[in-house]
């Protein structure tokens, strides 16, 4: 057996049966389903009602055709993705990838990912996953915006602030969500927070950037604090990476440690 | 070059990359594209603007979760799956197949080929296609009225009378046709003929069973009057299998001939 | 028992628990359970699934406060109906009635004979009623179009072409039709078949006036050809009443016998 | 006269001729407008523009078939109702109750007392009702669920977070809601604050149970002090009842004596 | 006065007072009212109500900014209009005219013009007519094609088969019907005929093209025949102008001719 | 030149030739024009992509009929505007003026100057204007009833609490507020701030009244205390005016003057 669980195994055996073809979705299903054995043999009540089998298949998943023009005027096709994969906790919430390497299995596999990421929050907020094969690199900027609004000109449809909330990820920073953003308003007439990730001056939050670095230091020193009595102060950090994460974390521990 | 044309050949490469696990829906791309090579020689500018890459890629493929209740009250799960392929001559229009071989290749193979089929008919429709991995063989009534409601409850928010009509297929009659329709005419509070395939009394055709089969025949007494000067009349008509196109050819072909 | 059948009478005494103050309703479901005796014991498969307590429930029902101006000024209360009884067939279709006589009961007793009537015709139609308590006559143009228009300010959002399609009935003629369809297109800014009994010029049918006394005598000259083998000439016919329906079964009688 | 006015006699003999049938909500009725007798004889001018009449009359009013499967797999039809009193204030807010003695004249007469309960909230909020004549208790949780399911695939066009937002009552505790919530969720392809009385998993209120407990004994408080110059401490306290606002006054009685 | 009737001369400087700065329209709205004159001095109770008032006053007049990137990537900016002017007789109906003179007056001008033509065809029709100052002439496909796409990118949310249905006119052809056309199916996920003028592949009309001069011929033969005993065959016929009514003219014209 | 600056010059004179009769929005675009001069030269490139044909160009300008009854049951015909000028920064917000002033180029003029005003606040909100040439001045409150009522019965369609948020102006106090916002939740069956100078009990905000009043107030205080280093404390205050900003104005510079 693939899992040390025969109900388990069952279980992991309907996800291969039924994706074949999605490595990345599959081997992130295989670490849930291991990580499980522990409780489904303590806790078997809690897996009735086919609480596995629902939680392992996204509730929707859409695909669509994305035409548009490039700098030669040429028509181009690319695909969008949408995966939103579960709305028991609050509205569907994640991120959109454009990167030459998308596909439905890197999607399903990161929609599923976000759920439990999500629910560690605590915040009311269900997972979902999108994006598209498009890649902005060495795009123009009105290449990237025909782009944009021909994917959201279908996206619009599917999302809302109540119903799916899309943020940036690879290849989908201000200047995508914006173009977004700005379709979005202008095809349901409205102004209202469906995406994040906005630029400050199109309602975004300020300090969004900096966000994850900074609070992964307050985390380390609430850590450090409560339960090894010690702080930041005086400690060698080694940082892995040069993106915003890495940036805003060396910034805030110097500037937590009272001695620099 | 799998395709003896350079540019065709490029077409299906993409086609290739994009879907690489689909082998039903490839080889009807293959099948396409081989048959255009003396079309795109001949008259190349018909394939400007990307008209094979959008023709080739779904407008919208809808991929969704059905959770129902077996006669045993256990919580089952299956998929859901909508083509809408292309809708460029109207609303999208294709079957329904519920059955344990339905796979994303098969229902794409099969909304493609639906776009021709229909664009033949000479109306103004497009092509679809859609389905479950639910096999409604061995199941109760009450299973299959489970399912089918389930279904709709996502189904319904994607079709309409002028966006796309449903129709049965293999393992959805007018029983299912009739689950499904009701319930989409339930959650909608309309009673309008978004569906094919509904029973006499819920507003269907009639002779709608009858009519592929007589219509073979008809269409072949027109054939062999105008091209051939000749009828059905005293020839020896040979059928192939006993669905219901096969058992209204042989009823009709005796009818329209008067020496029977 | 007071129904021969003690299923029947079973289903009659749920009607009369749910709604003991309804004496009208309680008739018309008296009239209908005892006429289906003979059905009930020769096919009894015919009735399960709950088909009659189904029946004699209707689906939904409307009441809603219509308060409006009078010539004096005064703010006026009164209350509207709809009972959306069956849509079985197709959509909700039945009249609307303004008259001091209305009340919960009539409706539901006119909207359940309502659905029996609709589905003689052959149509897809479902049966439904409404109206209100508020009654036109001694009132003025003004006061009634005041009245006409409160009254569709609720009833609009609960009916549709493909919904619910009301008609006229007693104290509902041309312009209370008028008022009432004018309102309801001015709200949905749509202009559609929503409302039988329009006048010519809002897109009414012509000769529907006469359509019930004429077509009665159509039909009476083809029950008597057919079944027995004579005709309305020289015939002496009494015809009771003098509304709509006598009036034009008079004058069509008088030309359908060439003697005249 | 019933009341000692003559002008508020005349409304309520309005009433009664509206519902003859409904004694709890013409008892209701009746002393709302015994207590308007001072206000009306002072002020007069607060009761033109029918003013009155409007309050007493519900703004809509509607009740709904809903069939259900049992554990038997029968079909079984209860009664769903939603009175909608009064938006004044605000959207429509109060219970869903389901129990055996549900009728029109119990969710009228509840929901015209809501009304004046949320006024006094100082909150935004209109007043409102509803429930079934369904009962769970002896029902099995699929029996529940099934019916919770049914009853909302009507009520979830009627309601929204800034139209109508129901609670729990008699019979709808926190199983109830879960089911009713996750069904309007799932159908309006939404996540929002419709219903209160949620689970905490499911966006729910901490302390929502103990609330009304708790804040009895922090008003009694208040009182005590403000107005009295006492406190609860020492204090005898009388609890009638055991139910979860009694439970929780003997817990926050107890808790706030510094003397226990 | 400017009309030789009281009444009506103070209608028309109601008319003036409130578009000072569109003579266009007050033209047209002076020669209407001229022509009243007899019929107000024989019928003034027709009058009544304001009639005159609603009639020259357009239901609703919409202007909206298109903004649309040129061939060297510029945004441009041109303004739509839409005036509704009168759907008392059914969904309002007229074209769309792209030229340089497009203004508020002319678009008024011949929204009211509209009326009074669709009213004689004797359809339930409204009048309506829109447009914008972008002229197609000297522009590429792609250029048309982002204007259209613009342009519609809003009217869409004011149009629909029972609200509003454009058609062609000066500078608005084949071509652009079919860019606008395409854009609103798509923004609507609709199939639906709520523009005419499509091409034949689209689902527009066989001989919509002959068919003003065709039937000009039609009516004439009716005409002569009718009224004059006589008929086409010999006649001499001066044709004016060389567009699409005149070439068809002049083709049916000898095609009736049995002398040709 | 009548700007300083060739391209501002040629913005300014597309803004005559598409607006040569509005004298009051032409002088403010004139006036806005002027103004960026420097920055025009100094930082050309914030200029590129159209920025100020977009900026002076309204996105949407609506004008509707509206019909009402007079006292003596006349109808009366006045003309409702709204110009949704700009929503790059949120959802559109600005009053209603009802006045006989009101033209087509003061509502521009004012929905322009709006969309400055309110991004001065740091709130995401748009520009836009409103109102109609009626004039509540010497009506009843019946017929401002009957106004409003017919204005927000077609205003409702382009407004909510994210799309557009009017307020009141000249002419528009909580009396109109009142009943138009009444009529917006009647139709919506909505109850949500969609609307602001809305009475207390009708969910408004406490102060308003008061607010610009007192906070030209505080904010003196703060300019002279920040950038004065004095008070408002023992200054001599000279108010213009008599209306609610002049009387607060001197209410709170009473109150906080300690010396007073």
């Amino acid at each position: 057996m693939i899992i040390n669980n025969a109900y388990l195994s069952e279980v992991y055996e309907m996800a291969r049966r039924r994706d074949p073809n999605k490595p990345e979705f599959l081997q992130a299903v295989l670490e849930l389903l291991r990580s499980l054995v522990p409780l489904v043999e303590k806790q078997p009540h809690l897996f009735k009602k086919g609480v596995l089998d629902r939680l392992i298949e996204p509730e929707r998943f859409i695909q669509f055709r994305v035409a548009w023009k490039d700098r030669d005027n040429n028509t181009r096709v690319n695909r969008g993705y949408r995966v939103q994969f579960n709305s028991s906790l609050g509205p569907y919430k994640g991120g959109l990838r454009f990167h030459r390497t998308v596909t439905p299995s890197v999607i399903k596999f990161l929609g599923f990912e976000q759920t439990f990421k999500n629910s560690l929050t605590g915040l009311p907020l269900g997972g979902a996953k999108g994006g598209s094969d498009f890649d902005p690199h060495g795009k123009t900027d009105d290449e990237v915006m025909n782009f944009c609004q021909s994917f959201m000109s279908e996206l619009f449809r599917h999302i809302g602030a109540s119903t799916d909330v899309p943020a940036g990820d690879i290849g989908v920073g201000n200047r995508e969500i914006g173009y977004l953003y700005g379709q979005y308003c202008r095809l349901m007439n409205i102004s209202e927070g469906t995406m994040t990730g906005k630029g400050i001056f199109a309602g975004g939050s300020l300090l969004r950037t900096e966000a994850t670095g900074y609070g992964l230091c307050y985390l380390a020193e609430v850590i450090l604090g409560k339960l090894h009595h010690t702080s930041l102060e005086g400690k060698k950090i080694i940082v892995s990476g040069s993106g915003n994460v890495a940036l805003y974390v060396i910034k805030k521990a110097q500037n937590l440690d009272p001695a620099l």
